[in-house]
């Protein structure tokens, strides 16, 4: 019997972004809405809403930017079929005046993207956008890195203070096992007394998807995925795993197969994500995957022996 | 704190082959043994043992058939690093009188392949192995689809009568979950109180090292992997990814990152395994890789609707 409570977010355009600065045609963009749609997913995530005055519009597309008139055009004459857009901020990156109030915009959830130690900045922005008619929810990120104490305090204030609807598990640096998940998962539900909880998970050891579905075995109701897991270096879970595995029979995979074999295959020719050996050493060492991704555009790219020991003795003293 | 009783055995020759008929050279045989060795491993499976009779030579390679010369020459002056040596037979496929009793060769254990039905001769074959001084498993394949009460009684006969010392759950599909493994790893281990257990897994769903670390979880002691993952149609468990997990200081996964680097990266130039939709979609629906592998040679290998849904009606009355 299917949970109708789980709610799919797809992330392709945002994480996927990452990846080539969020140079999405407007073509492609709605392709993916439109696929995304049919297929029964509740969320599309977009892009980023950040402040123009902090990155070049010359090296970024549009989607690091959001901006309203621009979603309205790449969706315009699509049926949603009940599909929501989402779009992510990240504390100290958002100016919140450029966020219009919600019955003016085309967006329905915003999600804050905040490691630990910024989160009275995230609590800040979410009431805000909360106040301001959207969705709102918190994404804590890299928290495979957080220290207990902390990341307690952060969930009890959240729990306190914060209008936010969902509180997300982030593993940014796809380090987490089961067994963490579970760990996390447990922490979360324990504290978080009056929220959802959702699972975004990273691909460096192949356990996005594995993870996904173990924090759905402990009632996790929010799910990221991306359509053939692209994302930023290991990528994320795939969505057409995900929508597979799901029972709701809501969600059809089809659109998604057409979607990956029209535009992803090809898309994959030209840019680069998912499991190579740099993410995988990244992920097993929970590192940050950023000396992984310049090692895979130097020439150095195969030298995993000489990049596994550079990690070795990173970060202590 | 590590578990010492857990034991890696790879099997990159032997079901790697499945993708290139057994065709590797003497040289990469030697590479892979080396690295392994290195590295730790506890068991190298260098192929299968069949008939001569029932295969042509000269479509297949030598690791179809593991000759014990054969194995002298390619892990001669090698040292082992106490690494033993594992083969396979397949119930009907194998003379029991080609295999020369354990004191002769360089052997240490063979596992035999059974679905469900052929069970007898399974045991009978371990059982042969085990009094010609093997160490003997059982491996029961497509294990996704046995009836629960054919299991049952499989598994009894097994503890009653069988000296295999490990009798693996082999998900040939790709299609189980964590929670059909941890279903089937307490059903095995209640009934077979005298054995280990084993996993073997494959990755169509990108679960095999997610499933590998479930069966961990739940007390499974001998857990199949290969480098790279490399395995028929999507793979296997990628060793790289099972030794980062492991936490017994014997592993040493710098090895398996040059071998990756010298040896697969290339390979995987010229042949196709691991992570591609029309396996994804057989491992979604429980189905054999049979037409999976045939759409990937054939022109419509992106055409993933259509296969999906020649799936769906499939094996129904």
């Amino acid at each position: 019997m299917f949970r109708e409570k789980i709610k799919v977010l797809d992330c392709t355009i945002r994480d996927g972004g990452l990846v080539n600065n969020h140079n999405f045609e407007d073509r492609f963009v709605r392709a993916v809405y439109k696929a995304l749609a049919e297929a029964g997913v509740d969320y599309m995530e977009i892009g980023y809403k950040n402040a123009r005055r902090l990155f070049s519009d010359k090296e970024f597309g549009k989607w690091k930017f959001c901006d309203d008139d621009d979603i309205k055009r790449a969706i315009d004459g699509i049926d949603p079929n009940g599909m929501k857009l989402s779009i992510m901020v990240d504390v100290d990156r958002v100016d919140i005046e450029d966020v219009k109030p919600k019955k003016e915009s085309p967006v329905d959830m915003i999600r804050v993207a905040s490691y630990v130690k910024d989160i009275d900045k995230a609590i800040f922005l979410a009431n805000h956008f909360a106040d301001k008619g959207y969705e709102a929810t918190i994404n804590i990120m890299a928290i495979s890195r957080a220290l207990d104490n902390a990341l307690n305090e952060a969930l009890h204030q959240i729990e306190k203070e914060c209008k936010a609807k969902v509180i997300y598990i982030v593993d940014s640096f796809g380090s987490l096992y089961q067994e963490s998940t579970e760990f996390l998962v447990k922490k979360f539900k324990s504290i978080l007394k009056n929220k959802e909880i959702g699972m975004h998970s990273h691909n460096n050891q192949q356990l996005a998807f594995g993870n996904t579905i173990e924090a759905i075995i402990h009632n996790v109701n929010y799910v990221d995925a991306t359509v053939y897991g692209i994302g930023r270096a290991a990528g994320n879970c795939p969505l057409e795993l995900l929508l597979g595995f799901l029972k709701n029979p809501k969600f059809d995979i089809r659109p998604v197969l057409d979607l990956i074999a029209k535009e992803f295959i090809p898309l994959r020719e030209k840019i680069e994500w998912g499991y190579l050996i740099p993410y995988a050493i990244t992920g097993i060492l929970d590192a940050h995957p950023r000396g992984a991704i310049a090692l895979r555009s130097s020439e150095k790219k195969e030298m995993y022996r000489e990049f596994y020991e550079s990690l070795l003795g990173d970060d202590i003293d």
